[in-house]
């Protein structure tokens, strides 16, 4: 089932709102970058001929990232910012039928598929959703065919056309022809990408909506985005792979699909609920839960962790801690006793500080996002949504409630404690205790 | 072996030294509400008529207490404070021969058939302990055959009649001429019963003293007093009823007496120390061990926590705490790693502030005692005997050292910490520490 | 293989950089005073006479310290400070054949074997290593076959006459002689011993260096070399020794060499990772870890604690607590939560206070160094090479970052918390949670 059409990715984007982490396509999930798992899922669909779109700061790590055999990728890099900027820079690159799709948004194999599957030879198609409340985007105007007329975007709250909102996954059966309207609509870097397509449909006469379940588009935006792809993918895993060389003792519970890779010890009084990976050469210690996450390559868990919904990059260290729907870097430890909260007092949504706007996150379970190369010392506790900056240490018993920048050491203020000499009380002995045991 | 004897529970006494709890009759131990053990206790040792005298504050609520098949219970209200008054309440629904029982003092099976046994037809009996301290209460002057001439209220240190301590289980061989009595001292709420017994004795000639071991009489004055019931309880359990819906995982233990109800599991690595007692549908995860006690319906007690010798009510939530002689209300939750302390450093008798009066509390083992509806953050500390009033919320990493009140909000008094930005020092690899793992 | 030589154990000197220990000589590891440590290992290499130096102070207790069958032991007192102080004390105790040993210097057996079957009879030996960085004591002036001609103490930095650094372990031909020359020397205290043999080694014509591989020579200076002491004697334990008495539970793993006294009871989900010992009637609880560890008697590990690379004297009390790299005195017990952080945050090697000088340890990985009868309560964290003296109370919560004097109270300097009274929050109910589970 091999497909004329030519993926696009766009992948310029900046990742302005993604601290502490610096760059989503590069972003390690499951053991392989989000492009690498773009690349498997379309050459999973029949697609085998891509286009990544990149920008000046990225380009360069973006082409080391492996390339799946028989998948053939080319890459352009945009100068400007702007959808419309990257698609003036794929011209040379790709002709006849496309589909344009963002690579900071991860799909469902199912989504695509659907979409895919929707697609009429010839008409322009435009994915969207049902957001079912006001969302800041292009909103669809469509008739009771979802037959699209024009994309509006960020109409006020109570004048959108309909309740179809736009994501950016478009099928433009003739690319050179777009690139062309495009050209004239290429000085607007927010909207020229959405007013090439209502000039595009204005000349082909119409297109088509794709309405995809909400639940099978995982944009990333915001770094606790990872968690909703990790999720994602985990949930995608199909059955369960243990490398041969993994060591298992005994008293351990595997449960539910799991991926464990080669040179992975499990020690004893352990259990893990799948969907769950570990990476490469990565230690889970005696008396761990681990449920529902992505943990990297040469992590070592220690004693006593519970890592729960979260995802965890390589070579971390915890002992004794509770990690709950966090997202933590590369070479980051935990001192023993460290917990990340992950719930308000008040069960409310969770808000998170981005370029100092306060932002809903969608959620009411999150824990903590930490950038790479960080230390927190023992028994510390960091609050919901808390961002840590990378590079930086955490000392001993810190409640941490405000986000850290990168390069930080973050300490008591003063010794918290008076010490009074000579005093008159004595330690007991606790032999009488030793009765009841 | 039914009894002509009706049993009348004064339950008409207020709770005022029991917050953060609001109500002893209906406090629940073990899955059920103390006046239902009371009425259990009272049928199997043959009595089938109960009076419960109420006030006018919790007569709704006591009246919605299950009562078993085979018990008839009659409710009457008093409408004033004292004893005396409860006794002119029930006039009318009861003659003959009467045991009088505090609601609020719960008493070993063994400790009532010993009064019961020590009863002589027509012969007012009167409960009482040995206390081998001074006690600021009743004492009974008697000859050397333990035959009461009078009970000495409150005696001075040094002028005790004897040292034999009166507790309230009466039993009166004909109620009407009692309350008549009565009548004539019912303007002092305070001790108008004691004087209208010492009367009654006048008039009748005797009475007789029937002294109970002290462990078979468990008082509930103080919130931690349910500690001591829930522990006569527990050792009065007979054998491990564990429901068929139950699910045990694999490694599980479970050792001595437990009952455990529909629908609960237990996950793996978990041990239960009987004797325990845990309510339908309550989630007991990986890891945990619950000794020697009383865990509600609907709680979830999450990964690796130890509930030992405590009390819990229903839809609480705990993950990596130590719950230690401790009594948790209702829909209550702890953060992970929360700790209650229930030792003082130097294992001394802990006190406790009731009512700006510090107590005694007779034990050197008091952990937390926490209302409805509190939340604790993650890796706060509870000091022994601190009492958290209902709908509260206790930050995360607070060591919470005095009493709070109710519908409080608990947090630290500022940021307790300093970010020095750009620092120099840096995380290093931990690949040197692997060689030893 | 019985040795006609006599050894003698200097065991005169002040421990006082030992705080918060008293004593090294009766410092017990393995179950074992050290002092009867090494009278088992000289017998073991045939030595079975033994002239014990003590000094006023520790006389009395060390003539306590049980002397093993096959062994004679003579004790004398040395009444001033210094090693030649201590040679003219033993004057009347031995002749001939001296092996001269500093009582807090223990060595690995290889190591003292070579030094032995390195003797020349009639010849002086001096042991050594070769350091491979400067190091502030006596340097051996030797030709090419480690012929000694004379001991330069403390050298400047670059003036040093060789690599060969002596460490105090002597064999002396004819002790009586040597005692005759150290007379001349007996008003220096500081190297009046030295000097002793410097003239020796003019009269006798040559001495020999045997120059041992540093790791097998562990001398006890700091509080921490403890560590490295027991480190030694538990990779020398000879294979497994578990008492019959011993009560191991279900689901427990021990692996590796361990030696487990006596009434030791061993709870379900531990895991024991040789090399260990274990002192008679210790518990260790449900879910530990003890790694590579001493422990002593009578001690309760509690539920879920860590105890790794460390010792532990008697009657200790853990409970839900990481104790790493850490050396903990006797009737020591810890609050639930209470870690011991053994790493700087940047891994760096971990520096001392001894007597108001900050000095390098020499480790990377190092805990806390707590004296006898010591409480410190729940969920405190105390900072690497932090010194608790003893006698003293460290109180909840409390990250303790400096060095505590003995018979100290350590607590919170205030209130660390406001109580905001009629909060508008409520706690909702966690039902949505149980969807998952």
């Amino acid at each position: 089932m091999k497909s004329a059409i030519t993926a696009v990715l766009l992948a310029g984007g900046e990742s302005t709102r993604f601290a502490p982490f610096t760059e989503k396509n590069s972003f390690i999930l499951l053991g392989k970058p989000l492009l690498l798992w773009h690349y498997e899922q379309l050459l999973r669909l029949g697609i085998t001929h891509v286009v990544v779109v990149t920008n000046e700061l990225n380009d360069e790590y973006i082409k080391t990232i492996e390339v799946p055999e028989k998948l053939t990728v080319s890459y352009v890099t945009q100068k400007n910012k702007g959808q419309v900027q990257a698609l003036l820079a794929i011209e040379k690159e790709c002709s006849g039928e496309v589909l344009l799709l963002n690579a900071s948004d991860y799909y469902a194999d199912a989504g695509i598929t659907t979409f895919l599957h929707g697609i009429d030879k010839n008409t322009i198609a435009l994915g969207a959703i049902k957001t079912g409340y006001y969302f800041p985007g292009g909103y669809l105007k469509v008739d009771a065919n979802n037959i699209v007329s024009e994309i509006i975007e960020k109409p006020k709250i109570g004048e959108e056309p309909s309740d179809i909102v736009r994501i950016l996954i478009d099928y433009i059966p003739d690319i050179s022809l777009f690139i062309e309207v495009a050209k004239k609509h290429s000085s607007n870097a927010a909207s020229g990408y959405e007013e090439a397509v209502n000039a595009l449909m204005k000349m082909s006469g119409n297109a088509k909506a794709i309405v995809l379940d909400k639940n099978m588009w995982k944009p990333i935006k915001y770094p606790w985005n990872v968690l909703d792809v990790a999720e994602l993918l985990l949930s995608e895993m199909k059955g369960t792979q243990i490398d041969k060389s993994v060591v298992i003792k005994e008293h351990v519970i595997i449960e539910g699909p799991v991926v464990i890779e080669s040179g992975v010890k499990i020690f004893e009084g352990t259990k893990i609920v799948g969907p769950v990976y570990i990476g490469k050469n990565t230690i889970i210690g005696n008396n761990n839960i681990i449920r529902s996450s992505s943990i990297g390559d040469d992590c070592v868990t220690g004693f006593n962790s519970d890592i729960t919904r979260s995802v965890i990059g390589n070579n971390c260290w915890f002992h004794t801690n509770y990690v709950g729907d966090s997202v933590v870097g590369n070479n980051v430890s935990m001192g023993s006793g460290t917990v990340t909260a992950n719930l308000r007092l008040d069960d409310g949504e969770i808000q998170s500080i981005i370029k100092e706007e306060k932002i809903n996150t969608g959620r009411n379970k999150l824990g903590v996002l930490v950038g790479d190369n960080v230390r927190i010392g023992v028994n510390a506790s960091t609050m919901p949504a808390i961002k840590i900056g990378s590079d930086s240490f955490i000392a001993a018993g810190i409640v941490l409630t405000q986000d850290i920048p990168a390069r930080s050491f973050v300490r008591p203020i003063a010794t918290g404690f008076v010490v009074k000499e000579n005093t008159k009380a004595a330690a007991t002995s606790r032999d009488s205790f030793r009765k009841v045991l």
